[in-house]
């Protein structure tokens, strides 16, 4: 058997593996499941040594390879595990996605139809270098009755490794299957192209990463995909924006935490005010802030030499990073239409005074979340006071903007008669 | 330029163009919607002769070549259209899918979050040879505020072309832009394989067909694509059913309608009353319904040279005709197996007395709709009380079962704010 084949029936297995488990783990009671949760708090807390230790190996392989941000987004600490065992308790304190009330009536024939909240079944989730994402994807989907498949980064394997084998532990000595919770080992491409074809084993799979990481992943797969996070999010400050707040949340939303997809990248301004309003931006953002601007033709006019012009793969780059790009727009209708035509579909902003306007934008640009005057840092599963996020859909299907344990259920339809036939 | 890149323009061309009026059939009230829908079905009746001669070069062009069944679905008569018509007025009827209450909430930075209720954009249909979807599915998507594009079969190309002219026209005549109603004019597989790819402008994708093109479209598609109506269907007969009621049961699913989804295709008998029950099924279906009936070795065993040995691939066949696969099983737990091995998702029904055996099919059926003693001919939205129907989701993201108007809708979150920026 090649590597190849000896993989394809690796996944085939874990495939079958995962969807065997399904109907336990949608049969165990709100408490059974919380127990899981709640045990797997402790063991990240009990174990913190050893699984710094695992996360210790995984720094010194690849450490010295990666971004800043890469390696701190791979780095766990005493602290860091503190908080995950934080986010498991609350996720313990959540609502069961899958109680009722159920929705049911009786129809014309007599027969009584129930409508009841289920598991989605198997979930798959590939990630980059971040393992705390293991385990919130674990227990969001023990959570909401399903069993995962998980492909973390190659850079995280040591620390995924053991987590996984921690929370397959905990299943065990509960008596549970720990299929439920599986890691896919194999770290390269090939295993990523597997997953996408497990069409008969798979019922979602959410993938994070970036831009180029999830269309390849939608114009491959033939499993179900949420399209999650690429976010080349717009602000457009319209004639009558208050300046002083539309620079607070300008600034909030590209410099608070610039890596993320809720972050700014785009800043469009009304040409009555760019005259005046440009200045002050790039005295806040670039001066004060070190945000590389990058300005359109007229945006590059009215501030000589100050700004970097922008080319036109900007308008459609996500940069995550101390970056902005700027441009004049005619009025709301003209950013309406730049917008809908760069949008990632994701967040995006008018900064106005304006009531019409504000509700202009809100109905006619095509995104998941759409603000007026405030900063769209704020979407996210928490700030939305879901209490849990498995990721960021900027698809319209199924689940769009945060999603939480909602995304991960589907419906059933349970019909109770007393043998009545279609006339 | 080729053929293909002439091709390839055309679909780019109707794909943006779909995507240009997307906000003028979203932004229309209920009542403009609904002139729409009341304009087309007065003519219907208005111009029959000229629809029905429009059909007649259908006919002459491939009803020899076609199936009986097929023609039937072809053929258009003054009482189809005055259905057609009907139907639509019903249509007219049902609540606006895109008018609230929404839910609506402050969060803890005050932010206002109202979550509304939007059309999906873009909606385009593959089907075959039945001219009647053409205004369905148009109808369909105005009501809930799409634009539709629509790929029927070769076989119905002048019907279609004459009935979307009409839907244009009536569009053109109110004011609107036409191109909410587009019909693909290229009846080759290339144009379906552009669809699929029409990754930016198309919001989802619906298929109807056999199994084998289904799949074909979820295989290749990279625009999101909800699975439909694939219906390998079982009945599970339980030691304790009621053998009357199941035999009127197992009838009225296999024979009331044959060609459609819903109908049943397989027939698992509990091992202890297979003695009893299989004669009265023979008698039953084979000898007064003429259904041939394909048995397993046991069966066969049981009933010799009464039954067809079925092969392996008879397991995963749906016939859409009058032939069934008869099986033994040993329990109930034996059947759940078989069934989720060989389920397409759709409709799957338990005939018992045995209330504890009915909860555990229904719970453990991976399919959108599970029966206890009743036909399952009844999944269809019309049965369901939903009044519409664009057909029935065999897959778990989005809808699932029978789709009515709320499929062809998703939500957005309009958030206002006074300020806030993320801490």
């Amino acid at each position: 058997m090649t590597d190849t084949q000896a993989l394809h029936e690796q996944m085939l297995k874990l495939g079958q593996q995962a969807q065997a488990a399904t109907n336990q783990v949608a049969s165990l009671t709100l408490n059974q499941r919380n127990q899981i949760l709640t045990n797997i708090a402790q063991a990240l807390i009990k174990q913190t040594d050893d699984i710094l230790a695992a996360n210790q190996l995984d720094l010194d392989q690849y450490g010295s390879t990666l971004s800043g941000p890469m390696v701190k987004r791979l780095t766990l600490t005493k602290a860091v595990l503190a908080e995950m065992a934080d986010s498991l308790h609350s996720l313990v304190q959540l609502a069961d996605p899958l109680a009722g009330p159920y929705e049911n009536w009786t129809n014309q024939a007599g027969l009584k139809i129930n409508v009841v909240t289920v598991p989605l079944g198997v979930v798959a989730m590939i990630y980059e270098a971040r393992p705390n994402v293991t385990v919130d994807a674990a227990s969001l989907a023990i959570k909401s009755g399903n069993t995962v498949i998980l492909r973390g980064g190659k850079e995280a394997i040591h620390t995924n490794r053991y987590l996984v084998q921690l929370m397959r532990q905990i299943l065990s000595d509960l008596g549970y299957n720990p299929d439920i919770i599986q890691l896919v080992t194999d770290t390269s491409h090939a295993s990523v192209d597997e997953l996408l074809h497990l069409r008969s084993y798979i019922d979602v799979l959410i993938p994070r990463g970036s831009a180029a990481f999830i269309d390849h992943v939608v114009t491959n797969a033939t499993v179900p995909v949420i399209e999650t996070g690429a976010g080349n999010t717009h602000i457009f400050v319209d004639e009558s924006a208050d300046f002083d707040q539309a620079l607070n949340i300008i600034e909030n939303a590209k410099t608070q935490k610039p890596a993320v997809c809720n972050a700014a990248e785009k800043l469009l301004i009304h040409q009555n005010i760019a005259a005046e309003f440009l200045p002050l931006v790039i005295d806040r953002l670039q001066t004060q802030d070190q945000v590389e601007l990058r300005g359109d033709v007229a945006s590059c006019a009215l501030a000589p030499n100050q700004l970097t012009a922008a080319t036109a793969a900007d308008w459609d780059t996500e940069y995550n990073d101390l970056i902005m790009g700027v441009k004049i727009v005619d009025d709301v209708q003209d950013a309406i239409k730049w917008i809908n035509q760069h949008t990632t579909h994701h967040s995006e902003t008018i900064l106005t005074e304006n009531a019409d306007h504000a509700q202009l934008f809100m109905r006619e640009i095509d995104a998941a979340v759409v603000y007026q005057n405030a900063s769209s840092r704020f979407t996210d599963g928490f700030q939305f006071g879901f209490g849990a996020e498995i990721g960021i859909s900027t698809q319209k299907l199924h689940a769009r903007g945060p999603m939480g344990l909602k995304a991960l259920t589907t419906i059933k339809y349970e019909i109770f008669g007393q043998g009545q036939i279609r006339p």
